[in-house]
């Protein structure tokens, strides 16, 4: 296989994507920088397509910059980490690099940036591209390095800045794709694959292949650089499925065009038919022509329209993806969709190795061959062909971090912006990705209607794609108590929850069943739920009610946590994390519920937890009053209260304690013996139990709660 | 001296107010019960002297309850701190507690408490007090004594009751006096002093005697209950000054009277005047008949009008005694006015021993004589009469805590109230000022409107009454800022100002001049006056300067810190609890400023220091310019911070740092370094110094603040 290599043909020899360990730290030096310089003369060399300055300075499409951007920002870049970093102390070009730092995300289809902007001239980005370059060679050969590289390494900070240009040298090429071609010159070192099919009958006819269960654990664990969505730890079990054994071909994707496909909205999902009724599209983006003449149709390359390949891989977006699979599934009776990234992964399993490793590559992909794509029955890769390589594959798979994610603090906003639910996952590579892009842990996502150089294969599988939107929490309240609840000590004070449930277990012989009343993000639940058969946790709050359960599902909730002035932390949560079990999990049931509106359940209690509740109640007297019939007799009712009372939350005639009563100070704690002297006995004497409520990264709440313990008679 | 002792006429063996220390618990326990006995027995008899119902249940005065009150009141307060205290655990008869409990403080003559009041029947009364007096015995008798009695002994609670007791055994008698003579009847038992002059000429004539210049010490320090306004210590020198030998007779006092006294505004102040035309007032207020009459003059007593005795004491309140002393100074040129409590303390000096001692007393106290006042020149002390006993006497001092006052938690409102420069004291005491009251060391004081068996002694002395109020702080921002800067270590985390000084001693050499920008209530301020020649503390509020310049001139402040609900702490700072000496403390100078406005002094510093600054300039970065200009070359800036950036303080745009430059994070370090960087050298690695500020008795503000130094270049 891959036995007619084109190389030479144009193409630089194909890099290696470097390790990050290793015994020579000099030798580690000498070979970033040569994949800095490789990688930053690819770079330029792709910009010898733009064929005048007005391909510079227009905007291919309308959600993202002129080029002129992107040929100076993959430069800037590098100095903004470096200096955000700490690691250099002077800026190249501050107008510039405050200029050409910040890119536009694509956002959605009618989103216009109506920004005016004064790029700079390009012979004053090529000066200072040269000035970035001898920056960052001086800089890589005086840092300090050590082996192996890590988040921490100033070398980590380079090879993010050069796998950043890779990036962008991917996205860069099809921006120049949906220019006008008379805007571009075809070069002989970016050379497109001569080989195509272009009668439309001869295109390769797809088949299915099944693929048996499988169980899979994703997330990254080579020794190559890799953005902070890739690492984590996802186990999957993954059902039998068939996929397509070839990428769908223009040929194979014209018979949906044919049907009317664009025409139906049947075919498109919400979405879809709001961005078919925007863009009026009819075919897909790269095709020249008209879809109701096929024999004339062309295909936009980078840099030169050619007869149409039709055994080509067609490239279209998610949205048109998608479309195409429901029409193949009615048409075919079969539960024909897009894979999700798990499944692709099963797929991955037929490749063998990793770029690193590759002598040659086993498929169009890492710039090895063309720059271009190529047929899609030219690379076989186990039963498959272009498993990896030729174009991306689109995924159902909405793009999220895996448990354990933690953000890389330089680039915070690298993932997180994409964990919106709406950002799918593309999968194996094209032609043009190289560095991490070409490797099997790399991930990256976009809108559903966005256009790389991607297309799809389809399966049969009865997977459902669970369309869940974890994005971070950025209720203020919501992450607080998660960070409250679930996050690290600070001032070296334990969990609060966890210390609740310490005392509950020293006095609590019988352990049936547990009241947690006003649970909010449930961490006292889970604590009881150790050693507990039954907990409930209620809240008011349907806000925590909601987080609460989705950690039982198992799920991971993210959150935001305030660090300095608009500066923030990215943090998450599970239950997992906090050693508690599915099976523990389960035993809790949680509800809204009001606790001073407690309804008559048959149900009670050995243990009534109520922590920092009474003074947020707005009747708590009636809250006393009512839980005692909810206790078992001989059970125990938990009282933790700092004692904090707000007009904001209880009107002051019901404030239990903290008020003159016949001009006497009457303590809460005095309140509380008097108000359950009847029905309870006190078993302990008060105890002080402290907690932190983080606010930012320097700021405080640091509260001593009273814990009081009674038991029912 | 008091050879013709007249008790056996009807009133009972004087009483002796008990010791706290002793050897013998059982003993003392004894002493208790029998001052506890005698005390309920003399205030009950003293209602014997009432003569219906209707002089039980109609208000004397507008500004009091009706006596019904307070014939409960002083049964009802045993009960209401028994319970306050946890030192028992039922009531007697919750509705006549909470409906007694608070009686109507003096408040300005035209205030009228309109409330309406269902009191209960005497009878109801009766049998409650009954109820109590057994329920009190029971408890001294059960209850855990060990000696010598303080602030935390149960015992200390009863005697707070009996002294609470006596009190209105002296106040329900004045009522009496203001109620009409036909609802009150004489008793055998409450016996009027037969002994006066009727012939007005015949009244002693007063002299001035001299009293050389004096240092004293106020405070207590006696082995007997007292108030918590009695405590603490105040150090006094007080010049040379002239004393009247006797009080002011009734005959004394009609001089001013006959003088159109009453009509002529300038022997009035402000306050004086509003009364005078709010009261109609033409003589004192005992008097009974016309001024312009003399000859038929009566004066009102207990329960009878008697003949004007023109040699007893006249009894007026302070406005009067002080219109009085002006009209005294103009006619005779002399500077004559009211004492100062101090003053009244150099005479006391005269007069041996004190209550608990006397066999006899030497004047007419603590019922030892009669139920009435007696002619001014019954009793010498010394060169003087009267010093002790007869009537009270006004003094110019308006109370207030000595230093070191801390508040008895259980009567938290006895004396804070009256510490708002509008309730001057008493000294000396009257004929039934028993208990407490008799001491040389107690300390009561009225509004200057109001009427006590009181009268007045004049001197001739050039002090000036310093009319400082000195209330307690309510303002919550100054009140936390006090308790942060001067209150105690919470979370044992150490004094923040002395912890940024610290650093400031380990950097700075040259120790001249220093200035601490936002210097808030001003601590860093007087620590860095231990070892620099010259700080100048200086912050944006007023209110805040204000507070630090009183603490220069020595003076106490006094501040509420919210505790639970509505209850507080009563707290104080000054800088002798600090080790401040006044040298130290003139070294600083206080002034108002803006930071973004700094003027351009010529002056220059060694050191600047600004604490929790930074984050609430509008504009820090024009502060860190302006700063540098301030500075000796090889001085040092000291910015701590904890970076809390609000728009509430600083439009966004202002932030430093904490912000997203060119999409990278710039924390607020990263910034100052860069703004700092051309003028400064950064000397130290930054640190972490943490700070707490209280904001209830459990919830707290932990903060941990970023220190960086840096050297003027």
């Amino acid at each position: 296989m891959a036995s007619n290599k084109t190389v030479g043909a144009g193409l630089p020899e194909p890099t290696h994507t470097l390790l990050l360990s290793g015994n020579d730290v000099e030798q580690k030096r000498d070979e970033i920088l040569n994949y800095f310089t490789q990688t930053w003369a690819l770079y330029e060399s792709l910009f010898d397509c733009l064929a005048n300055e007005r391909a510079y300075f227009t905007k291919a499409i309308s959600l993202r910059h002129p080029l002129i951007f992107y040929f100076g920002h993959t430069a800037t870049f590098y100095i903004n980490k470096l200096m955000a970093a700490g690691l250099i102390e002077d800026r190249i070009d501050p107008h510039i690099e405050a200029m050409l730092a910040i890119g536009v995300d694509e956002m959605s289809w009618d989103d216009l940036d109506t920004s005016h902007y004064d790029w700079p001239a390009l012979a004053e980005l090529r000066d200072y591209r040269g000035k970035v370059h001898r920056r960052i060679i001086e800089f890589i050969k005086e840092m300090p390095l050590s082996l192996p590289i890590d988040w921490e390494s100033p070398a980590w900070v380079i090879l993010m800045g050069i796998e950043h240009e890779r990036i962008h040298l991917e996205t860069s090429s099809v921006l120049m794709r949906q220019l006008p071609v008379e805007w571009l010159q075809p070069q002989p070192h970016w050379p497109a694959c001569q080989r195509a099919r272009t009668d439309r009958t001869a295109a390769p006819e797809n088949t299915l292949v099944s693929l048996p269960e499988t169980t899979l654990t994703l997330g990254k664990t080579d020794d190559t650089y890799g953005w902070d969505n890739e690492y984590g730890r996802l186990d999957c079990d993954i059902k039998a499925f068939k996929a397509s054994k070839m990428l769908v071909s223009n040929a194979e994707f014209y018979e949906f065009v044919q049907a009317g496909g664009y025409q139906d909205p049947q075919w498109w999902d919400e979405e879809g038919q709001g961005w078919l009724s925007f863009s009026k599209a009819e075919m897909p983006t790269f095709w020249v022509g008209a879809a109701s003449k096929p024999a004339i149709l062309k295909l936009r390359l980078l840099a030169e329209e050619v007869p149409m390949p039709w055994d080509w891989p067609v490239e279209v977006n998610q949205l048109e993806a998608a479309a195409f699979c429901r029409w193949k599934a009615e048409d075919t009776g079969k539960s024909i969709q897009l894979p999700t990234e798990a499944e692709w992964y099963v797929l991955r399993q037929q490749v063998e190795g990793d770029q690193p490793g590759w002598d040659q590559a086993p498929g169009n992909i890492n710039l090895a061959w063309w720059a271009s794509s190529c047929p899609v029955d030219r690379f076989p890769q186990g039963d498959f062909y272009d498993i990896v390589g030729n174009v991306w594959q689109w995924t159902t798979t909405p793009i999220s971090g895996f448990d354990g994610f933690k953000v890389h603090p330089l680039y915070d906003d690298f993932s997180t912006p994409t964990f919106d639910g709406k950002h799918a996952i593309i999968k194996g590579g094209s032609w043009i990705s190289t560095g991490n892009e070409a490797l099997k842990s790399s991930r990256y996502a976009f809108r559903r209607h966005f256009f790389q150089h991607a297309g799809f294969r389809y399966v049969v599988s009865t997977h459902q794609e669970k369309l869940t939107v974890n994005p971070y929490e950025t209720d203020l309240l919501v992450s607080q108590y998660l960070d409250f609840q679930y996050g690290p000590r600070y001032f070296n004070v334990p969990n609060y929850a966890r210390a609740l449930v310490d005392i509950a277990e020293q006095v609590v012989e019988k352990r049936g069943s547990a009241l947690d009343i006003g649970c909010a993000t449930g961490r006292a639940s889970f604590e009881l739920a150790r050693t507990f058969d039954q907990v409930t946790g209620m809240d008011y709050s349907a806000r925590f009610i909601d987080v609460a359960l989705s950690l039982v599902r198992g799920e991971e909730r993210r959150y935001l946590m305030p660090e300095e002035g608009e500066l923030v932390q990215y943090c998450q949560a599970s239950l997992s994390e906090i050693g508690i079990t599915p099976e523990q999990a389960k035993r809790v049931q949680f509800v809204q519920g009001d606790a001073c509106n407690l309804k008559p359940h048959s149900e009670s209690y050995d243990l009534v937890l109520a922590s920092n509740l009474l003074d947020r109640l707005r009747d708590p007297r009636r809250f006393l009053h009512d839980i005692s019939a909810k206790i078992v007799s001989g059970g125990v009712l938990i009282i933790s209260s700092p004692y904090t009372w707000l007009e904001e939350f209880t009107p002051k005639e019901n404030w239990i304690g903290g008020v003159r009563e016949n001009g006497e100070a009457l303590s809460s704690y005095q309140a509380l013996q008097r108000l359950l002297d009847g029905d309870f006995e006190e078993i302990n004497p008060p105890l002080d139990v402290p907690f932190v409520i983080r606010e930012t990264a320097r700021k405080h709440q640091h509260t001593v709660a009273q814990v009081t313990v009674w038991r029912k008679r």
